[in-house]
């Protein structure tokens, strides 16, 4: 019934997107789910070929759809950020996918790039807001290229912008007995971030089966290094979700691993790989696609098949387990090998 | 020669600084460098009693020295931000300290929190912008309290502020010869981050001999982690490194081991631990007076005297291998044992 558009996008966007089509294929065929794909032709070569990075007869095609599958866009031939602009951000804010969910979950202590710290310890998912703040692309420059220069960058927060998503993150934290902290930097942004703090303040009484913190951002980049196992929900801005959850990445393996959704249950949300499409490999068939069958395990869950998306997860594990992985994590498959390998896990499990 | 405005601070600043001082006393006598102190009661204290926090008396005594030697400011009485701002904030900004200097550099590899990483691939300096961006203060509400609430906080970049601390970036690389790295949001914060671009590609026209590289600040935190050794000098707005130097500092051991240099070579610089005042532990003579001894010996550099800053760091590194340590870096001393212990070590050196 759900039905996804899958947009592989560049480089090795493509190649770990056909992997995570593999798992969602044998998982809708065994579980019946009726899963419905469509493919979209979005992403550098577009641009190069006809200037154009999301025509609207697509994104009006988009909006149809139960959710985005994306693989990851960024070319070399193309200026930086014109596809992470047109593309990637275009359809978080269009969607106005207001929350840009990312675990940090250590699959397996060996991939700890920390003495003390193993799958027991990092476990703990970011609620990063997704629509405002210093990415609203608000600005300007005045003298440009004078010596007189001023450079003005607005990070704008609205009541409503702050107030869903920390809601959103107290449910979340409610609904799996977590304890929710709050990462801002409240003591300097005292305008924005005074804002964050004073909604957070607000719905913790709304919310008082929920334990809580709170960490002003650079705190917390220690404190992930030193006691990730504090954390079980924090809920961040734009940019400094963008920051911690790369920081998280790493903890948790590097972004071979991490995968996020950007969500609004009224809209269409889209689940993606982190990482970027990694030129340098790409047709080669050796990139790693983890993070994008892990990205589909999530759009599973957002369809309401949390126990689908533990069985991917679970198969992960014993892929890992069994050092069938991709040469970067270790392993000697090709792309296509890890995803056949977690297939047969998963027809076994 | 050099005079020097010593300002406690709150909780264990007046410890730690303490011990501070007694090293640059003894390098002042043994070296014959003419120090000379004078203590100036700023902090929680003064502003309980009296409301205030730096009189414009002792802000115009301040403009008469060559430093500033701070503790810690912070107290559980007083509003978090007030101190923050009224004091270290105020001080960074009256003297256009535009320079926050601060060297990542871990001494032990038993205290690097990293499974790969030791005392070979952590150390690095960053160089952090510490007038303007996101700091300014500038912004405001709109609507406050209501369910329209709007509020602005703006990151303003001017070329004069860029220009100057990527240049002192570039020099400071040029004389290390090491490679500098510009760690940036320039794809997304396209105003303010895209000045920062354009002053770093200007000026490598003018220091063709340093070599330099560029990553997104989430991608630094990253590499930080995996790749630490990839880095020599870092130079970055003042918020991102806010956050980069509290994970930096993470890596080389924690706050007990980090210390900051706020610079303006034209004005009144001030150095300091980057630690807080701990009000937990104040009192009890169990602080840890490192970071605050690591600031002394900065200063001392500051001072022109590079070959006492490394006798200073050098007697810190034997007192870490013989575990003359405070409690809470694994050793039994007090804090004034410590200090002690470190100018027993230079009476030999
Ligand atoms: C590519 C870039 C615009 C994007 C972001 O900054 O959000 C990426 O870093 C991410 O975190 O998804
Ligand atoms: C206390 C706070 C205002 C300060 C800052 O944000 O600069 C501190 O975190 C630092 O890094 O020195």
């Amino acid at each position: 019934m759900p039905s996804i558009a899958v947009l592989p996008g560049d480089g090795i966007g493509k190649e770990v997107i056909n992997e995570g089509l593999k798992i969602l294929n044998f998982m809708g065929d065994r579980y019946n789910l009726n899963l419905k794909f469509e493919e979209f032709d979005i992403g550098a070569e577009r641009f190069l070929k006809y200037g154009e990075l999301i025509p609207d007869s697509i994104l009006k095609r988009l909006e149809t759809f139960d959710a985005i599958y994306l693989g990851a866009v960024g070319d070399p031939r193309v200026p930086a950020g014109v596809l992470e602009h047109g593309i990637l951000l275009k359809l978080r804010f269009h969607f106005d996918q207001y929350v840009n969910l990312r675990p940090i979950k250590l699959l397996n202590d060996r991939f700890s790039p920390l003495k003390k710290k193993g799958v027991n310890e990092i476990n703990f998912t970011v609620i990063r807001e997704n629509t405002e703040g210093l990415y609203a692309g608000i600005g300007g420059i005045l003298k440009k290229d004078t010596k007189d220069e001023v450079a003005i960058q607005e990070m704008i927060s609205t009541r409503k912008g702050v107030e869903r998503i920390i809601r959103y993150a107290f449910e979340y934290a409610k609904n799996n007995n977590g304890k929710l902290t709050l990462c801002d930097k409240s003591n300097v942004l005292t305008y924005s971030h005074g804002l964050w703090l004073r909604v957070f303040e607000e719905l913790k009484k709304e919310y008082p089966e929920v334990q809580t913190d709170h960490y002003y951002v650079d705190a917390i980049t220690m404190k992930m290094v030193r006691n990730p196992e504090i954390f079980d929900v924090i809920v961040t801005c734009n940019m400094f979700g963008d920051i911690i959850t790369d920081l998280g990445a790493e903890l948790q393996g590097g972004m071979g691993l991490a995968a996020s959704g950007n969500i609004n249950p009224n809209t269409v949300s889209m689940f993606e790989p982190v990482h970027g499409s990694a030129p340098d490999i790409a047709g080669k068939g050796i990139a790693n696609p983890l993070a994008a069958i892990l990205a589909a395990a999530m759009m599973l869950e957002y369809f309401g098949r949390k126990d689908l998306s533990e069985k991917i997860e679970g198969a992960i594990k014993i892929s890992i387990d069994e050092n069938l992985l991709s040469k970067d994590m270790g392993g000697n498959l090709s792309t296509s090998e890890v995803g056949d390998e977690i297939v047969k896990i998963l027809k076994r499990g």
